[in-house]
């Protein structure tokens, strides 16, 4: 029987940074990563393969880097855990472990109306296979429709409407695209960036069904408008890959995800959970966060690596920080918006700051960026903030993370030592972080007298 | 008698933000700018009207920000400080003040060596008349040599090599350019980049003297070597204005700038001073700091301006956070290089991580970044990092300053919650800081056991 001291299962961006960072910390362990995908996709890179990256063979994750960190693989599917002997079952034989991570992941959600099995209907599934096969759809196809529009559903619009030759359609149930991430005002400026690149975007719209007769031909919105369709992609979200732990007895959360406490062990004590299968809370108030991205799963799995035998981190929550890119728009989001933090019920300061990326505005690459910064109103903490700007801006939206996450207040921001440089950032007088805070803090004095 | 509730003498980066923040803080109070030059220049973007910009008038703050703000403006020099009175004199009559703030700025260094007073040797004055001349005797000369290879003797050299069609030489004394900012491999690789454009650099080269007969002819070394130029650019440093102050029996610091305390107040409770002409201490272990940035100024106008009616803001001491940009390479610094740290007596670890800025790699613009960390090795806190990248690495480095001010851990930041995306930055697998930081605690580690 092959035995791993540290048993994987996945290999995407969770259990990859599992076992990386398991071999840092427990240098003299073995680390075996069991994975069924033969190639293992960048989950982010995936819409850039149908317009700036050209395949899926351009968006891999190669192996080299678990031979570079001296982690062992074996390319089976894992069936069972036996949790008495500390057994796994796979597809390859058994394998033995003192530790063992649950990196499964997460799988597309599938909409509950008719038409989803129609040939040229597609979720978003991570396989180079059904996405090479996808893209081949996509090039011969006339009119597209992307079901959903977060931001993994806007870039594959926006990528397969660089073709130009195709109408593509984003339907959208919510009034406003990316409103998970973003306040409305950001939303209706990326729409019409998006818009206005050929994009077709239908906002608060049910989908009743897709029609087709031996493929798919049509989505059907329930206010009975019909969309011309020879592909459809469903990009509304994923659930979590919980098959294997619930077959196992591994405690199921809430949320239906793996659940962990905030050493991010499960309730095995020789099994952890990280990434897009292991349930999340939220940095502000600890509540179940819905958020699965590759970056938070990057987060989750450093602390995995770290305490597989012995506690020496602890997860503060999922802060939720990421961008979006549209040509050279760039919007990016950390923390809670305003209207998030209104939902949880924080009494809210919310301020906006426009202006120059550079100084002077007479330098190369100068245009306006608009940052907005959200505080709670009592202690002054930052909750978040949403940057629309250039490349940069996701960059910008790290400092802002760095903020929310040492938990700053207003007056911590307003007196912000920061860097620029007239080719490289806003002035050092209107830099858009400081001055919103300083904004915050006048609007504050306001309410306390 | 004139009469301003506030009077701050000096209309450039401290004296406005300043002006702006106690207008936010104090807004019945009348704020009165009292400042000499017509026009003010943007500090940092003076290298750049020799190339990029074109022309001092196009690197100009504006007036309209004074209106937009209701601050007052009177253009005169400040020439005494009735202290007792609390009268101001200027060169247009009295102010009388209740509060004032000095922000008066610094003046190149001048070299103690024969010559600098020969036709054709400039400094970098701040000064709209005297850099169009500079800017035409630049443009008619063959040979330019720049005295000093700080970062705006590197940007001036760099912006004035653009032409093409001159000999431009940087003679520096430290065996690196930019070595007051950068470690030594980061200040060879940008010495590699500015060389490559076709700037001359000579490092480890003292100056004896400057010759020639009517008009500067040639920059004579303590070697022997001569270096032709037309035209001789003074870029050694700046030092404090604090003539007025004396004068008035404001206490001098034992740096020579004007002696504040951590809420920016002088020895006269009536009166703050900010940015050049204000002492700094370190935020690593308070020994007095010689760095003079424009976003030093601003963050100390920021206290002085909230804390005029009443102590609102303490100044933690100057972290120092800036960039500098030869086209396309970026090379950005915050807090204390691994030299700085150990000069000042910190056990540092140190660690640099090296990748692509997107993910996949074959994302455009993709190219590499090096990110280097400094930490106290018994505390794990960082002391400082330095940054070599695209136009990115700007704002990379706020993100760094924001860690290095909230006093985070390499801890904190192996666990960091970082936003990336494909178009935009580093993998979440690998992003710099992050790895960076978990180098560093293997070290830690390492060393420990």
């Amino acid at each position: 029987m092959k035995q791993g001291d540290i048993v994987v299962i996945g290999g995407s961006a969770a259990g990859l940074t599992a076992a990386i960072t398991a071999r840092r910390h427990y240098p003299d362990r073995k680390v075996l990563i069991v994975r069924r995908e033969k190639q293992v996709l960048i989950p982010c890179g995936i819409p850039y393969i149908f317009g700036t990256v050209g395949s899926p063979q351009k968006n891999l994750i190669g192996d080299a880097i678990l031979e570079k960190n001296g982690i062992e693989l074996l390319l089976a599917e894992a069936t069972d855990i036996d949790r008495e002997q500390k057994v796994l079952h796979t597809t390859d034989g058994e394998v033995g472990y003192e530790r063992l991570v649950l990196a499964t992941g997460s799988r597309p959600i599938m909409l509950p109306i008719p038409g989803c099995d129609l040939t040229g209907v597609y979720s978003i599934v991570k396989d180079v296979e059904y996405l090479s096969e996808l893209q081949r759809q996509v090039e011969a196809a006339k009119n597209v429709v992307v079901i959903g529009g977060g931001f993994i559903g806007v870039e594959f619009a926006d990528e397969i409407n660089k073709a130009g030759d195709k109408q593509v359609t984003v339907v959208e149930i919510a009034p406003h695209c990316l409103s998970l991430a973003y306040d409305a005002e950001f939303c209706v400026e990326m729409e019409k960036v998006v818009t206005s690149r050929g994009v077709h975007i239908r906002t608060s719209a049910r989908v009743e069904r897709i029609d087709g007769q031996e493929k798919v031909e049509r989505v059907v919105l329930s206010d009975g408008t019909e969309v011309a369709a020879d592909v459809v992609i469903l990009g509304v979200g994923a659930v979590a890959n919980v098959d294997l732990a619930k077959k196992a007895g591994v405690r199921i959360g809430l949320t239906g995800s793996i659940a962990v406490d905030r050493t991010m062990q499960t309730s095995d004590k020789a099994i952890f959970a990280c990434g897009d299968c292991a349930e999340k809370i939220s940095f502000f108030g600890g509540r179940p966060s819905p958020l699965k991205l590759a970056s938070i799963a990057t987060f989750e799995a450093r602390i995995v690596g770290a305490n597989l035998f012995g506690v020496r981190r602890e997860s503060v929550g999922t802060v939720g920080v990421w961008s979006t890119a549209v040509g050279e728009v760039v919007l990016a989001t950390a923390g809670l918006t305003e209207t998030m933090a209104r939902d949880h019920g924080y009494d809210v300061v919310a301020t906006t700051i426009e202006g120059p990326n550079r100084h002077p505005g007479a330098m190369p690459g100068a245009t306006n960026t608009k940052a907005k910064l959200v505080f709670e109103r009592h202690s002054g903490a930052i909750l978040g903030g949403q940057v629309m700007g250039d490349v940069a801006a996701g960059e910008v939206i790290n400092a802002i993370s760095a903020c929310v996450q040492s938990r700053m207040t207003a007056e911590d921001i307003a007196t912000f030592q920061v860097g620029t440089h007239p080719a490289l950032t806003a002035s050092p007088i209107a830099y858009h972080m400081v001055n919103a805070a300083e904004m915050a803090i006048k609007q504050m004095h306001k309410q306390g007298a």
